[in-house]
């Protein structure tokens, strides 16, 4: 399923003779090899020949190479030098910390810093809850991880985890107007990790865990949640959990069946599967088998992992065993969140009329979701290239939004719900259809309808959140 | 020596009556309070009255009180409401935390973000050295602090210290190009510190540390530095000794006399004293007394804490006691990193000919500057409001720019006196005079010059400096 990406778009500059034919030979010869030409732009010419800047689309590095080899190849051209769009965003890291004023001369810089700062510390260390008021602890973030379990490519340590920690805090600006920073962790230890958290914690009015390898998540999430007072979120778990209920809530809206009644199916007990299935539960789902590696988790068996044997408490009332093929018989739903291509078509089709998967194994799904979709009544998968894209981004920005916005302490399952439910709304009536259960990323309706509802939550069931007074002008204290 | 300030500048809203008269009757009220009226705005207008801003620069906080009742005295006037230019400079914070690209649509977001980035983090995976090519730790600091000795407040606890840290963040940015973010610990206990500290440091091209306590912060940068990759710099000591010694130089070049040669006292052994003493020992001074609160350091003396046994050790070849007062009597410089007011004009009259006064402890020197001037040929302070000014704001950004261009590791004694040295020469032999030994803070020219000599330093004696290449164009991997 590898095609062209903008992923993996590289501009390529050629030396070349000049001559009517010289830039359709190079482009035939590049589209020859299956990338997508973007762009050719001819940058310099003299009467030794032209340079040639070519863009395209290509599918991976191998691909790259046999694009410099096609352009090669032809008469008189030769490659000099292959830029890559993608690292060419990353160059010299993506974030950067500005003032918001303007220090412009000596009256600046006395209100900003010395002599005058010293005011504003008393009056922090008068009112410790004056810090949402006059430090950034309003509205930052954390972006912590350790860097043991980033994107699919597993521990790659905290320096290599940067670009994605980065990239999150980019996305938690862009979606949310949140300030967040990476907090990228030079060590494994969960001990280790929630006292560093706890260390830096003042800065922050939140903290979002990220690709922090299972179990030790569960275990410095809880603590920290247990030791801190203010929100802690673990993305991986929570953001997929909130968007997958989502999604499943608009879906169960088109085949017009209810949560409390659908067999649902889910596939991996990891991070993302625990959530998951504890958000669904949260909010009235009932029949619910959870399978491992080893087959569907059963309350008559024994588990050393206690989050697994948490999930073989609530799930699997009837006991049922064997394999996830012979599970999904019968089945409403499926939710994977496990390996790719585990499942086919024929798999798919032994589930109830008008089923629901939402494949979402990365990079490739636990089902082709074109194959799927022959069987299914809605197929959603967690990428970009087919319909109805489960992506934490929906979720994340909004929910943070609301949680600063209302000065929470804590997070709830009643937040996540709804977060949840704010986010299946935003698709209204008339637009939802098996191929929009959730809206685009883009819509700028989806934080603001997100934080609006968390912050709503967090008033009627506040667990001792902070009240955040309106930004306006202050008192002479 | 209070005298109204634009740290204490108030707008007061207050409601009079319409009338020739009105304006000038608050206007001169508030003068003979000793406020310095700044603005008067007439925001409204009605039948039953105005509405009148009334702007001053204040003195403090009694004095606001003072104003408000003036005004109130004024026939049918009174304040409705005050506001705080301060409180308002720092309202929400003082930072951003700002994406360098824009998030358009899904191909920026498919490269800023998954699965273009996945690339880039396997590239810093398999050559570590390429975080500082595609992350922002090329250009970041650390502005750490466990708000053990915030300005002159003492131990107000890290929630507290916050603004001041992003206060220094912003100066690091705009004076430096920096990109510093506050690290506000919630621990005292220095190997706590030292273990956050190390933990979060890959997201860092630097840290600089900031108002933690003496002894304790002598313990924790020589720690960090032995084992950490990045300079480790703590602004209270070394910021202070780069700026004192600039300024030392070009006192001298005015009374020209010879750093070898000259006899220094200085007052004060804490934190900034030992690292004075130090920088000053680097460039060659030979004839150091330091002054604690209990006389001259001297080397046959035992002295429990180990940086004062060092300093007793380096200073004091003649091993003179008695007091301070007795000591400076034909010195060439004293230098005061002390306590206010210590010190009177008949104590410098006893000085060397020529003498240069440094006066700098806060918020008042150890001697009055108008007096000493009266008997010393140079005289300095850490005051906005006299000249010659010894701020930190001189250093810091320029050298942690120099430091992050050249891929430093560590701070030595030879980048400490570049930047010394690149300080003190922005100052031109023509405008060289006693009123102007150091240059202003805005004089864009500072960071610039001391980025330079501190980069051409590193890369001199690189002690493992990691080459930082140029922003340009990447070859595809």
């Amino acid at each position: 399923m590898t095609i062209p990406s903008p992923s993996y778009s590289v501009t390529l500059r050629v030396m070349a003779p000049t001559g009517p034919r010289t830039t359709t030979n190079i482009v035939t010869a590049v589209g020859a090899t299956g990338a997508a030409v973007t762009g050719i732009d001819v940058v310099g010419s003299t009467a030794q020949g032209m340079v040639i800047d070519v863009s395209a689309d290509a599918m991976d590095n191998a691909h790259v190479e046999r694009i410099t080899a096609a352009i090669d190849e032809v008469d008189g051209a030769s490659v000099e030098k292959v830029s890559d769009a993608t690292f060419l965003a990353h160059l010299g890291g993506k974030l950067e910390v500005t003032p918001k004023a303007k220090l412009r001369h000596r009256e600046d810089l006395s209100r900003i810093y010395t002599p005058g700062v010293a005011r504003v510390c008393q009056a922090i260390a008068a009112d410790p809850e004056n810090d949402r008021r006059l430090t950034i602890k309003r509205n930052t973030v954390a972006v912590v991880t350790d860097g043991t379990a980033v994107l699919g490519l597993g521990d790659i340590g905290p320096a290599a985890a940067m670009p994605v920690m980065e990239g999150k805090a980019a996305l938690f600006k862009r979606f949310g107007g949140v300030d967040a920073w990476p907090v990228c962790l030079d060590t494994k230890d969960p001990d280790e990790i929630v006292r560093v958290v706890k260390a830096i914690a003042p800065t922050y009015g939140g903290i979002n865990l990220e690709d922090i390898s299972a179990p030790r998540c569960f275990e410095i999430e809880r603590r920290l949640r247990a030791e801190l007072d203010i929100p802690v979120f673990h993305d991986d778990q929570h953001g997929t959990a909130i968007v997958t209920l989502a999604a499943l809530v608009n879906a169960l809206r088109v085949v017009d069946k209810r949560i409390e009644d659908v067999r649902i199916v889910v596939s991996g007990v990891g991070a993302a599967g625990h959530a998951v299935i504890n958000l669904l539960q949260a909010q009235g789902a009932k029949h619910i088998v959870a399978y491992g590696r080893s087959g569907p988790l059963r309350g008559d068996q024994h588990y050393d992992d206690p989050h697994r044997a948490d999930l073989a408490r609530t799930t699997n009332a009837e006991r049922i065993s064997g394999t996830l093929r012979e599970g999904l018989a019968g089945a409403d739903v499926f939710i994977g969140v496990s390996s790719s291509n585990i499942l086919d078509g024929e798999d798919i089709a032994t589930m109830a009329p008008n089923s629901i998967v939402f494949a979402m194994a990365n990079p490739d799904p636990e089902v082709d979701p074109i194959v799927a979709a022959q069987h299914a009544a809605v197929v959603a998968t967690g990428r970009s290239d087919y319909p109805n894209q489960i992506n934490n981004v929906l979720a994340f920005p909004g929910l943070f939004r609301g949680l600063l916005d209302a000065g929470a302490r804590r997070i709830t399952d009643g937040t996540m719900r709804a977060a949840a439910l704010a986010l299946a709304g935003v698709v209204k009536s008339e637009e939802l259809n098996p191929n929009f259960i959730v809206p685009s990323i883009f819509d700028p309706e989806v934080a603001e309808v997100v934080a609006e509802s968390v912050a709503q939550e967090v008033r009627r069931d506040p667990g001792g959140a902070q009240e955040v007074h309106p930004l306006t002008h202050i008192q002479a204290v």
